[in-house]
Formats: structure tokens, C-alpha cells, sequence
């Protein structure tokens, strides 16, 4: 059987059948030790990937945004951790193994999903290290194993939306929402349940008008792309019924922290009667009590000012770039996670809720 | 004496001090025939110009975006006018001004200024040729006219609003806000007042990261441009004290439509306790009762998903494209006129307030 045939998710999806963005290959991938990625940058016009033999590389692509995404994100950062380690059970790698998962975190210290996968991963190569085993296969296993769980979770928020949402509605979503929104879509389509798709181009790096787009696109629904400041008027127009976005992190008191833009979009929805639905499929991130306990990284300015490689400023003039904002949790609706749908006040208790899937490693 | 060293504005400015964009020659002139207006899409790195050898030349470039803001519209599209007729007192010309006047009114349905500059350089042309002088001459007589009305009500705008502005306070701009805003900064600046400015890009044309902040840093202030997602988190993080505007058009209750992406901004401001100041020297649209009188112009979709020449979406994903917003009035603090500045909700009583230029042709 190619590997394109088969059956994903039990039995639910085929892997062809999906868009290239959720599946599995493709993405990041080990390749005789090389993690392969794909270079988002590059699309919606070309697939091309990026070979990385260091851990150095691998972060390097992670800072570089050639690579977004909770999923992917893990999966690449588990590879580069990989790339540490031999395949040999040599005691004195866990030096490297402790400086290599420091630098995979350092890379995007907003979010939560290469921290937990580098726990899986460091957790892995001690047992296996006690063992006598490869430390490099037992990362390698636990990756694949983090993978499929993230899937299944992905496919439970998508599916767990696509019924929250009313028939025929109109979605507008900000950034790249990933697996769970493209769960969402798919799910929409399985069912025959017709969607509209709406997506802000997402300034600078643009991901609504070039992966999101992308993603909806392939899965068969009318999809338009609009500038990040027209979401607002459209929603009081009433040509909008729901937004719809990913979480960078989410807070204990419901505080959804996530791509600068979403702020203004949530805004938007409330005041005008919209409900705004935050998939974030593994749940508030304990550690973080609220807005205060949220770090935004703010990115090179020179970003802003540039575009395609064209300065669209005059040339004293600087840019700012926070990369993430602060959504306050009265704004957000239902945070719809693997474990259900919490109202923004009650995420807390995702905490004590019957997990999914009770063996998850990430 | 060269005319850039001339004193405009009753001695307050000398022309060579102002930011380019706000100097009465270099924007739209009229030369020996041909109406010579500076290509905005090439700022702010190269200064050409376009030479309109006929009224449909000119209204292309209004079109196109080569021009832009209320001042520069309608001077250009005064100097339009003139190309209908010739200097010679010739009854018949009335149907060609006519076909003319329309043609360029119909530039910009959603804006007034040009059906403004329209309406008194017609009357002027009907008396030229009633008394059997120049229709022609008679036109660029009002269009100089009016060319020095507007700039003093602009510089008056600009006084009143650099006079509510606090000390120190940052400055969140959206799209170029034309002369108003530049006399207030360079006001500021003439009186010693320090101000930050910070300008979202304003895509899909990008006038904020183009021209406000040119304007801005011709002034000689600490400016930084931002995206148009961006405002909002600022805002909630206490980094800008008052957001301000210009308007396409002010309804007689007190909305707003200006440039897609305001409404956003003002409900961020609201929101964070912010004022939003609208600057608009020449009030409200009497005709304009409120939001349902305003019709929003759609531009081509095309204008989203393709920058500077290259496609950022999918081949086959559309781009939608509302040009301006409506704020409603509860989110404007003050609309700052040439008669003063009004609460939103008092607009109307512009009307009769006393004119700051009581012979304005415009």
C-alpha cells in the first residue's frame, strides 16, 4: 500500500485526502538522519523543503518561520533533539541532549508545545540511557508516538467545532489555525455540512492568505482573503457568524494569548454579537495564572518595514513588532479543546477533566 | 524670491519647511495644458510625477491611487475640469464640462471633495462664459482659490487638534490623514509640543507606512510604523494615548467612514479608554444623514491577494476588498473642523457655526 493510501485517524480520513498542511508526512520529517522540513515561506507557490543536519539548523528554521504550528512545531523540535544523539547509549550525552532541548525552547518562548515535547523527549532518552538503549530511537518513538496522539487530539477539536458551528456559516479566522481548524473543515465537508471561509491575510508573514487559504481551499469550501483591518467592518456588516482562531497559549482564567491581530478581531465579534472560538486542543497551560504571567516576544521591526524584500518605509523610519497579543477571557466564547468545550471562565477545569487520550506522551 | 521660500499661510510656515506631501506645488499642477501630479505609489522612494494631457487622464490617476486626500483630489480634478475647455468663451463647452465633472466625480463615489471642487468650478465656468470670458481661467482661478481656503482651514484643523493633544502623548495614526495631520504635527513641532507617532501600514496600499510616516519623519518626530492588527495591543498595553483620523466622510449624526481598518481602532480606543479624534476640516455631509446614507465602495479583490506584483494567496482564492468602514459616532470623542472641534454627537451644529473662511469657494 503507498504510504498516500493509507487509513489516518482510525479509518476516518485517507492521508491524500487531506490538506498538504495536516498530514503527516511531508511536514517534518526524519530522514535517515536529516529532519526534512517544508518550507512554509515558500507556499502557497512552491513545496520546498529544508534538509537540517544540527540541532542548530533545526532551531535555526524554527526562529526563521519555516516552520509554525503546535504539531509541527513539536514534531520538528523532537527531530532536531534527535539530532543530538547518536544512535549509542553514551551517558555523556545528556549534556548534549540538556543543551540542545535549552536551544529548541529558546525558539519560541510564547508558546508551550516544543517545551512539552522536549519533556517527552529528555523523559524517553533517561529511560532509555537507563536501559542501555539508544537514546536517539526512544526520542525518535516518542515522536511518532506524540505525533499520532496530536492528530487524534487535533481531529477531536475539529470535530468538536465543526458541531458547535451553525450550518452555512461564514468563519473568519486569523493566522494559520492548523490541525484543529483544518480538522474542522475537513470534518465539515465529511458531513456535508456547507461552511464559508473567510481569512485575514495576517501581516507580516502572512499565513491567513497563504496557509490558511491553502488549507481551505483543498478542502473544497469558498475561501476569500481580507487585510487584518476589514474583519470588523464585515462583522458589522453581518457578513460574518463566527471567528475562529488557534491559541499560542492559553491562560488558567481563560486569557487567550495568540497571533497579533486576533485582539482586535475578538473585539470586533463581541461587540457585535458574534461568538469567537479559541481551538486549542491541549488545554490552559497550568503554569500560566493570566494576562501577567504572559511574556509577548517582540520580533526585529525590520520585519514590518519590509516586504518581499522591498522596504515599504522610507529608510529612517523603524518598525514594531509584537509578535502575539492579549485577549482578555470576557471576549472569547467556548475554548474547544480534546477534552470538550469549556466556557473562557471555566477552562481551568480542562485540568481535572477525563483526558482524551489517557496514554499521551506530549 | 523662489517659491520655495515663500511664506505661506499668513507667515506661520515657509513652504521648503513643510513635509512634502503637504506643499501647494509638487502635488498636482497645472502646466501650460498638461496637469502635472506627483505618483504617490512610488513614495517614499522615488518623487515622480504623471503628466494628464485630458480629463480621462486625470481620473485614471484618481483611480488608480496616484493621488490621494481630499486637498490633492481636488485640485487635481479642478485642473481636470480645465482640460475640458479651452480658453476661449465657447457656449457649447457646457456639454463637455458636464460629461467632465461627472466623469471625474465618479472617481471616487464615497468621498465629497471633488464633487465639492466640482460644483464651484462649474459655477465659475457659467459665469466666465455668461460675461463671454475664459470658462478655462475661470476654473483655475477657483481651483487656486480654493487651494489656499483649504490650506488655511487644514493648518486651522491641525492648531485646534495639537492644542487637545497632551504633552508627550504617542500617537496612533490609520491611512494618511492628509494636511490636518500634518499641520498638526508640524504645529506641534513650530511650538515646541514633543509627540510619538505611530503609523499602522494601512494595507492593501500601504499610504501609513508610506506616507503618513514620511510625513511624519519630515516633521522631525520619533515614528514607527506598525501593522493593522496591531493598534489594539498596544493600546491595551497603555502604549498609545489617543488615536486620530481623518474622515472620507462625516454623517450629520456623527459617523465616520474613513479608510477600511478604522473601526477597529476606534473600538480598541473605546475599549482601552483612548479618545479618537477625527480630523475633517470641512464637517459633515449634509446630505449625509447616517450610516445607511453611505454607500462603502468595493474595490477589485485583485488589489488584496497580489503585492507589488507578486500573488500572496493561491491562484484560485479571491480577495474581498471594502475600501472604507464605518465607525458609528459613539466611538468618536471629538470631530475637529475648521469651526472647532464638536463631540461627535453635536456634528450638526457645524452647519451653522460660524465659517473660519467666510469667502471659501470649496
Amino acid at each position: 500500500m503507498n504510504k498516500n493510501d493509507r487509513v489516518g485517524l482510525e479509518g476516518v480520513f485517507i492521508e491524500k485526502d487531506l490538506p498538504l498542511l495536516i498530514r503527516r508526512e511531508g511536514i517534518a520529517d526524519w530522514c535517515d538522519g536529516v529532519v526534512r522540513i517544508l518550507d512554509r515561506r515558500a507556499l502557497p507557490h512552491d513545496e520546498r523543503h529544508i534538509d537540517c543536519e544540527s540541532v542548530e539548523d533545526v532551531a535555526r528554521c524554527i526562529e526563521n518561520m519555516v516552520i509554525q504550528g503546535a504539531f509541527s512545531l513539536s514534531v520538528a523540535a523532537g527531530y532536531g533533539l534527535a539530532l543530538a544523539v547518536s544512535d549509542k547509549a553514551e551517558s555523556d550525552c545528556r549534556t548534549q541532549l540538556t543543551i540542545a532541548s535549552e536551544r529548541l525552547k529558546k525558539t519560541r518562548p510564547t508558546g508551550l508545545a516544543i517545551s512539552r515535547m522536549m519533556v517527552a523527549c529528555l523523559a524517553a532518552a533517561e529511560h532509555a540511557l537507563a536501559e542501555g538503549n539508544s537514546p536517539r530511537d526512544a526520542i525518535l518513538a516518542t515522536v511518532e508516538r506524540g505525533a499520532v496522539a496530536l492528530s487524534r487530539q487535533a481531529y477531536e477539536v475539529g470535530r468538536i467545532a465543526c458541531e458547535i458551528l451553525p450550518d452555512d456559516a461564514t468563519i473568519l479566522t486569523h493566522c494559520f489555525p492548523d490541525r484543529p481548524y483544518a480538522y474542522m473543515l475537513v470534518e465539515a465537508r465529511r458531513i456535508g455540512k456547507p461552511l464559508k471561509v473567510i481569512v485575514s491575510e495576517t501581516r507580516p508573514y502572512l499565513q491567513g492568505a497563504r496557509l490558511t487559504s491553502l488549507c481551505a481551499m483543498q478542502t473544497g469550501f469558498d475561501v476569500h482573503v481580507i487585510t487584518d483591518g476589514m474583519g470588523g467592518f464585515l462583522m458589522r456588516r453581518g457578513e460574518i457568524d463566527a471567528f475562529v482562531t488557534a491559541a499560542d497559549r492559553v491562560c488558567m482564567d481563560g486569557t487567550v494569548c495568540n497571533k497579533i491581530g486576533t485582539y482586535q478581531h475578538a473585539l470586533a465579534a463581541k461587540t457585535n454579537g458574534l461568538p469567537y472560538y479559541v481551538l486549542r486542543q491541549s488545554g490552559p497551560d497550568i503554569e500560566s495564572a493570566g494576562e501577567s504571567s504572559v511574556e509577548v516576544e517582540f520580533r526585529d521591526g525590520e520585519e514590518i518595514v519590509n516586504v518581499g524584500g522591498t522596504r515599504i518605509a522610507p529608510s529612517d523610519v523603524k518598525g514594531l513588532y509584537p509578535a502575539f497579543d492579549i485577549t482578555p477571557p470576557d471576549l472569547v466564547s467556548k475554548i474547544i479543546t480534546d477534552r470538550g468545550a469549556f466556557p473562557a471562565s471555566e477552562i481551568a477545569s480542562y485540568v481535572d477533566a477525563t483526558p482524551f487520550i489517557t496514554d499521551a506522551v506530549v
